[in-house]
C-alpha cells in the first residue's frame, strides 16, 4: 500500500528520522533520457530550509540513482532513487514520545500499529513527499517527450483568493504564488501566523497542458478520480476540486456545460475531463491544504496511557504547508498523467496494430 | 479498470440500453446473512421514476443473486448481482447518434475508443450506479455485523446550504434532504430548473458512524484518498472534501486542530481521519455534484465529422443528480469502509496471532 | 481474487449448481469484431455430455453477451458473458453434504470458510472453467487480429506418451489427441479406468504460434511465470513445464542452450521464452493433470464432525480431466498472451510516441 | 511489474553491475522482531564465492535496513533493504556488449526495450535473487511467530535423483543436498561439468511445515498457482510440480486420492493443497532448474546487427544454478505463505469479529 499507479508507478519508503528515504519508479518506458540535474532541480523546489517560509531543517536532499539507467537512458527496469537524511534532530521529539500531537497522525498510527516511530512523525512526516517529487521528476521527463507540461502554484492563503493566475510568476515568488499582486499580502499572512506561533491554510492550483484526449480508464480508474486520490494522499490535503468544482454545484446546467465549436470547447468548466476521460483541454484542479498542525501554542492532548496534559510543541516546521505542498501536488499530477498515458495505449485495436504489425 | 477495491471489491458491467447491468462482488467474508429484500430496498432508493424529481424512465431495478450465496449466507465466493433493463427507449437517442452532447462523455468516449454506444450514454450513463448501490448493500450487510452505519443526504442545492443536518429526515424527504427547513426551498429550486428546461447542481453529505480507529493504509491507500477516489468516480461529481475540508484551508492551525481529552477528541474538524487513518470519530465528507448536463435548452455542439450545429436534447432526465447521487455516494462510502476493514486485519502481529494461534 | 490478468483481464462467478456461471472480460480493446458463433464454438469443445469420455451431465452451455459489444464490435467497456445452468441434479449430492470427498476441495473450502455449497463441488467445480473458455474465446478474437494462434491437445494418458505432435488431428479425435497413432490406445486406457469405476491422469500440450518477441514483464510478471500461474489455477493441474522443462534439469548447458543463426534460433529448448520474455519462437508448454478425484470405488474419509466412514461416490464425472482440460489450458494461454500484448505496449518510448505523436 | 505479492509483498530493484540492489518489503505486520543477523545469515547461504560450486565473484552481500524498523521491531511501514555491489568486473562483459549469449535474456531484453545493460546480464542477472532472499528472511521472521517453517535442498542433479530427503543434512552439504548418500555423486557431476567448461541442471525440493488449513484464495490466487508463479519467476526454472505432480498424471484416481481418517490424511500425494487451498499437511513442491546458460565452450550466435559469429564466454559463473537456486526457492515459498496468511484473515466473519469486536 506504499505504491501508487498501475503501469507508470512508484513505491516509497523511509521515515523522517531514519537513515534514508527514497522510491522505486517502475514501468518507466525504455529510452528516455534521464537527466539527474533536472531531478535534483525539482527536489530543490521542495527542499526544506530554502527560506523563512519553510522549516529551518537543513537537508540538501541530494538524490542518487541506484538502478534502471544505463548510459544516461532508462532501460525499462526499475529506477531506484535514494536520498540520505542529514539533519535529523531526533532529540527534539523525545518530549512527544508518549503523547499524541493534535492534528497529527500520532494517535491513528499508534491505534493501527501499536508501535510508532515518533521522531518527526516517522513515516507520516511530509518528508516522505520528497520521494514523490523525485518520482514526479522522472514522470516529467517522460511527459516532455510528448510535449505535455504540468504547472502549479499557490492561489489562496488564509481564505484570500488570487485574482489572476500566472504560472510564470511562480518561480519568482518565495511562496510559489501565481498572483504577483497577492504575493506580499500572502507572505504577510504567513509571517503573522508564524510570529504568533500558529500556522495557516492555503490552496494550490495545478494545470496540465497538452494532454491528449482519451486519458482516463472508466469506470473505476477515471482520470479525475485518480487525480483526487493522488492529491488527497498528500499530507494536509482536505479537499480537491476539478475545473469549476465546488462552484459547479451551485450552477444551472446551462451555465456549466461547455459547448463545442469547430475550434473546440467554448469554455472549460469541466476542467478538461468528461466522464473521467480527458478532452484535450487544459486539465485544471485545486487542492486545499489545512494549516500545519505543528504549532507552538499550548494545546491539550492525551498520552499513550490516556492521561490528559497540556504541551507546547518545539521543533522546526513550515508555517503554511500549501507552499511546498504545491510542488508535491504538481509531481503527483505528472505521475497520474504518465500512468494514464501508458494505460490508454491499449484502448483501441488500431493503436495496437500500429505497434505490432510491421 | 471496471473494478473497485482491493479485498472487499466489486466490478460492474452494462450499458444504459444494453440487456442488463450488474456487478460481481468479490472478497465478501463467508457467513454473512444476505438479505435480498434489504438489497432491493437500497436499490429502490436510487431507482428512476420514483417521483417528479427523478427521470421518468420506469425501471423496477429488480435485482437477482446468481452466485455466492448458499442457504441465505455468503460463502466467500463471488456474489453476482444482475438487473435486467426494462424501459429502454433507444429511439430517443437516434438524433444524438452522431453528435457530442455538451457536458457529457460522448466526445471523450469517442476520442478514446473510436466507437461508442450512444444509446442513453451507453456505459457512461449514471444507470451504471445502480450496480454500485447493489454492491454497497452487500457492504452494508457486512458493516452491520460490526455495528457500523453509513448515512447520507442532500445538504445544499443551487448554492443554498443547509443550516441543520438531520439524517433521520432524509427518508421522509422526496429529495433526501437532511434539513426539514430547507426541503421546500430546495424542491422549489429543482422544479424551477426543470420547468425552465434546465438543471441544477447540489451537494451530498455522508457520515460513517462507529468505524473503529485504524482504517486506512498509508501512504498510498489512505482512507481519505480512497474515499475521494470513490466519490469522484460517481457521475457528475466535481469536488470532494473531508471534515472541514475547504474551510480548513482558510483557518489557522490553532483553529483547525482537534485537541484531545480523556473522553476523546474535543472537536472533529478532521472529519475522523488523521494521516489517512480513521480515529474512531465520525467520518464526515461532502460531495459536490454539477448540474445534470442533460438539459432541453438549445445548445451548440459538433458532430463526429466536426460540423457545428445547434440542437435541443429530448429524453428523460433528472433535474438534479445530487438527489439520487447521494444514495450512490452512501453506497460507495460503505464499500470503501468494508474494504478498509479487511485490509486493516493484517496491520499488527497481535491480531494475526489471535486468528491463527489456538 | 476471482480475477485474472492485469490489462486484458477477466473475473468469473458461479457455482456448479447455482443459477448461472459467467465472466466479465475487461480491458478488451475497442474495435474488435465479436463473433458470438465463434465463442459458442469454443464452449462446445469443452461442454459436458459430448461423448463417452466426458461426464454425462447435459449442458448446452449457451452463452449470452450482456454488455460491451455494440453493432458487433467491442467498445472498450466490460464484456459480460453469461451461461445459465440447465442440468443440475443437486440431489445426487445430498449424501455427500456432510462428508469430505478425497482428492476434492470439500475439506479445504470448509476449513477456510466454515460454510460450503456442497452441490457438485460448488465454486470449486470444474464447471467454472466454462467461463474461462468463454473469456479465452474473446482473447482469441483479439489474437486473430495480430495473426497469433494458440493450439492444444492431449499428449499423454496414464503415463503413455505421444510420439508425434499433430495439432491438426486434435479436432478429429474424441479425446483431443495430438497423436493419431496413440488415439486408440489412450481411449482404451480411459475406458478401462471408467469401467473399473476409476479415473486416469494425463498431460496436455499447448503451443502459441506467431507471438512477437518482447512479451513478458520481468521480474515479477514474466511470461513463463504467469503461464505457470494460469495453468496451475486449472482444476486438477499438478505440474507445468516450459519447453524442455523437466528434461532440461538433467542436461548440460551445451545441450540445452539454443544457439542463434541469422535465420533465428537453431533449436527451441527454451520453449520460446528467455528471461521471462518471448523470443518470437513458438511458445511451448505442458500441463500435467491428476486423475479425476471423483471415482466410484469405495473410499475412506471423515465427515464434518470428524467421524470416520467409508463411502462410494455416485454422480456423473469425466474419467480423465486432461481431455476437456486441454481446452481450458488453451483458453488460459490465449488470455495470458492477450494480456502480455497489452502490457508490452508501454515498454519503449518509440512505440508510445507512435501512438500519441501525429 | 517488479513487485510480488498482494499484502505481504515486495519490490526489487538493481542490476548485476549497478551501484546496488535491494528491495522494499511492504505489508509487514507491525510488532515483529527484525533480527538483522538472521537476515544476513540467510543472505550468506546464497552469496557468491562461498565455495568451488559457486561463482568466484566475491560479494559480501552485506545488507542494511533503511526504514520500517524502530527499536528492533517492524512498525507496519515499508522495510527497505539495500545491498551495495562490491565486486563488479564490468570489463569482462565488454566483449559481449553487442552479442546475444545463447540461453540468456540478452536477445529478449534487447527486443523488448531496444536498450540493455549488458554488464553481467544487467537486470536479468541472478544477482537480483539476493533481494528475494533478503525479503524472504523478513517473511520467515513473520512465519516464525506462527511456528511455520520453510525448508529446501537439492534433490536431483543431472538426472540423478535422491533416494532420501533429509533437510537436516542440507546445511552440512556444500551443495545443499538433501541426501547424504548422493552428495559426493552430485558434487562429482557438477565438478565434471565445470571442468569440461560446461554446466549442469538440477532440481530443488521445498517443504513448508505447520501451515494452517485455509491458505490460498480461489479461483485466481490459488496457493499452488501462486507458488508456481513464484518459482517460475526464478532465473533458470523451467518446470514446477506440487506433491506427486508429474507422476500424478500417470496414476489412477484410486492411487492418487489422499483418503482421510480421524488422524488426518492417510497420504499426502496432493502436496498439501486441494482446490488451491492448504489442507494443513506439509506443502511439498519441486522446482526444475535448467543448466547455467553461461558456459565456456564455443557457441554460435548473432550480434545486434544480425551478424553470425562464434564466441566463447569468459567470466565467473555457477556450474549448477540449482544449488544456490534452492535457497531462492525457499525464500519465495516463505514470501508466498506470508502473503497467503494475511489474505486469509478476511475469509470468514468469525475471524473478523474477533479482531474488531471487544
Amino acid at each position: 500500500m506504499n505504491k501508487f499507479g498501475k503501469r507508470f508507478c512508484f513505491s516509497t519508503f523511509g521515515e523522517s528520522h531514519g537513515k534514508a528515504i527514497g522510491c522505486l519508479v517502475d514501468g518507466v518506458p525504455a529510452g528516455i533520457k534521464i537527466d539527474l540535474d533536472f531531478i535534483q532541480g525539482e527536489l530543490d523546489k521542495r527542499k526544506p530550509g530554502l527560506n523563512k517560509f519553510a522549516t529551518s531543517r537543513k537537508e540538501s536532499d541530494t538524490v542518487q540513482i541506484l538502478s534502471g539507467v544505463f548510459e544516461g537512458y532508462s532501460t525499462g527496469t526499475p529506477i531506484e532513487l535514494i536520498i540520505y537524511n542529514e539533519d535529523q534532530k531526533s532529540k527534539d521529539y523525545e518530549n512527544i514520545k508518549e503523547i499524541f500531537r493534535p492534528g497529527h497522525a500520532d494517535f491513528t498510527y499508534y491505534k493501527k500499529y501499536d508501535i510508532r516511530d515518533y521522531r518527526g512523525g516517522g513515516r507520516s512526516s511530509a518528508r516522505e513527499t520528497a520521494s514523490r517529487v523525485a518520482a514526479g521528476a522522472i514522470a516529467k521527463l517522460f511527459l516532455k517527450e510528448l510535449n505535455i507540461k504540468v504547472l502549479s502554484g499557490v492561489c489562496e492563503i488564509g481564505g484570500i483568493k488570487s485574482t489572476k493566475c500566472n504560472f510564470n510568476f511562480v518561480q519568482k515568488s518565495e511562496i510559489y504564488s501565481v498572483d504577483k499582486n497577492m504575493d506580499k499580502t500572502w507572505q504577510k499572512l504567513i509571517m503573522e501566523a508564524k510570529k504568533s506561533h500558529d500556522s495557516i491554510g492555503g490552496v494550490a492550483i495545478i494545470k496540465v497542458k497538452n494532454a491528449p484526449a482519451g486519458l482516463g480508464e472508466p469506470i473505476y480508474y477515471k482520470l479525475d478520480a485518480i487525480l483526487a486520490n493522488a492529491m488527497m494522499s498528500i499530507n494536509g490535503v482536505k479537499a480537491i476540486e476539478i475545473g469549476e468544482g465546488i462552484l459547479a454545484s451551485s450552477l444551472k446546467g446551462s451555465q456549466n456545460n461547455d459547448q463545442l465549436s469547430t475550434k473546440g470547447f467554448l469554455s472549460n468548466k469541466s476542467g478538461g475531463i468528461l466522464g473521467g476521460i480527458s478532452n484535450a483541454e487544459d486539465i485544471d484542479l485545486k487542492v486545499y491544504f489545512k494549516p500545519t498542525p505543528s504549532i507552538f501554542i499550548e494545546q491539550q492532548t492525551i498520552d499513550k496511557d490516556g492521561n490528559e496534559l497540556k504541551y507546547s510543541l518545539s521543533g522546526r516546521h513550515d508555517p503554511c504547508i500549501a507552499v511546498r505542498g504545491s510542488v508535491v501536488a504538481e509531481a503527483m499530477a505528472a505521475l497520474v498523467i504518465a500512468d494514464m498515458l501508458l494505460l490508454n495505449l491499449s484502448s483501441k485495436i488500431g493503436t495496437i496494430k500500429k505497434a505490432y504489425v510491421k
